[in-house]
């Protein structure tokens, strides 16, 4: 088993620790500019296409992440035929409902306006939010969606759900395709962005979308900066609709020193760190897909190129 | 059915629509200084002494709160015999749980930290902690307690419980009485106070017991101010021991501006807002106290004077 390994910005020492600790007889090689030997599997995060173009002989693409956007983007660099997988949970869905949980509470009990009290010194009760008017929806109901609705769940918040399939989760109300995206955001009063980034869902969270939403509503977003149209949303906190925005990823990272997100208060940034893939969690998790794939049984997380994810 | 009301900083006109709208065939009086006419039951929040003294006529005194500390304290102004019955969760639990959450999620996800970072428009990975050693131990598992400790169980903390007696819950270390706290507290990251207060409890969180808490664990109270021995937390945290607190309630509140609480940006401060008593369920689950105590019928929430709570 002749593995090829490549991870954008990551220490690819101890990824190679966990992949052998996973895959003891494994012999694995990091990827270098000008290297064409064959291999059987590749791992990526973020890979440049000289290292995948014509590397028809692996028998699978491991993608280092959630997310496949990056290596789909590749196009016609992709060997035709490889399949893509993408990891599943792997210990990424709990923390995304950490991050998201965390939000919600925060805006629902007022947190962040207490905070602001807190910096003046002012002792002052302020009247609570009604939770049955406090619904969140999730905007992709896949793995790491169904996992926040459920953290949502557990408090009790209504929770709508939105994805591009209809699917059917016990307590909460869902939405489908383009008919049900108004309905959905009509009700939303804390939107949550957690869809796999395609050319379909690009700039899905722009002006139109956004103004369906009732006065007062809240936006977080932890799936991809592309998602957002950053401008549509400065405007729509500036005239009030929107009350606050609560950001882990951007168009550009780092968010540049210049951006104006920096100078809204209503808008709180983190660069990037709702969840994390883990090492040890993911090599296990490739390494189990690794044997199915050798003894011909099926796999989750098998990416569709033309659906995006 | 004659009902005495009284409850000290709220507006009486909202309790009585709740409690009329409960209880219907209720007569219902604001209590006033001078006062003495029968009545069957008493509604109290801090009552006077003089509301309440001599008053063996009445079947039942209900607090308005889940805490009865102010009750208690009137000492000998309580009628004896007359049962003095607290709030069940009404509500408060879920609250609490919300609130907790927030701040232990806070910690752990070091989002204190990155809205540091976030002021100073600092881009930065900050390492996370690991969570297996990211304990919480929740000081009092009555039925608040019980709550908190159910809402970090659903994000894998590990949770350990104090109580004054042993209790035993699925999935969490249950500790009790002088001899387990300081083994629970030498394993607790986060320490969670929703103790009743009581002479055993007054100033449990003091120089020795947070010492016993690991280096750069975290406190919350949401429970009673006077839990806190206020200067000896400070100077833990001054000396890094305890690495940050988030405090609902205070020994005197408001709290005071020239409180050091309100300099030390490590704590952060709420004006006592983490549960607050919902009218409406309060209301519903007085009547049906009411209802069974006609009845003969058995009902919880009987405060033990002796005991404390």
């Amino acid at each position: 088993m002749e593995i090829l390994f490549y991870a954008a910005g990551a220490n690819p020492d101890a990824w190679l620790t966990s992949i052998q600790q996973a895959i003891p007889d494994a012999s694995i090689r990091v990827w270098q500019e000008g290297d064409h030997a064959p291999a059987d599997v590749a791992l990526v995060w973020k890979p440049p296409a000289a290292m995948l173009r014509g590397r028809t002989e692996l028998k699978a693409i491991f993608n280092l992440g959630a997310g496949v956007d990056a290596i789909l983007q590749l196009g016609e660099a992709l060997p035709a035929g490889v399949p893509v997988v993408r990891l599943d949970d792997a210990g990424m869905g709990i923390q995304m409902a950490e991050f998201v949980a965390h939000a919600v509470l925060r805006y629902f009990r007022r947190l962040d306006a207490y905070a602001v009290q807190h910096q003046a010194q002012q002792w002052r009760f302020l009247k609570p939010f009604d939770k049955q008017t406090f619904s969140v929806g999730v905007l992709g109901m896949g793995v790491l969606g169904s996992r926040i609705a459920a953290a949502l769940q557990h408090f009790d918040f209504p929770v709508l759900g939105w994805s591009r399939t209809q699917k059917n989760i016990p307590g909460m109300t869902c939405f489908s395709g383009a008919d049900g995206l108004n309905t959905f955001l009509s009700q939303t009063r804390v939107l949550v962005c957690i869809l796999p980034l395609t050319t379909e869902t690009e700039n899905i969270l722009n002006h139109a979308t956004l103004s369906a939403l009732p006065r007062g509503a809240y936006v977080i977003n932890v799936a991809r900066g592309a998602h957002l149209v950053e401008a549509d949303l400065l405007t729509l906190i500036q005239q009030e609709h929107i009350a606050g925005a609560t950001l882990d990823v951007f168009r550009e990272e780092p968010l540049p020193v210049t951006h104006p997100f920096w100078q809204e208060p209503r808008i709180n940034i983190t660069p990037h760190i709702s969840a994390l893939t883990l090492r040890d969690d993911s090599a296990r998790q490739i390494a189990a897909k690794i044997k199915a794939l050798q003894a011909g049984q099926p796999i989750t997380g098998l990416v569709d190129p033309q659906r995006g994810y």
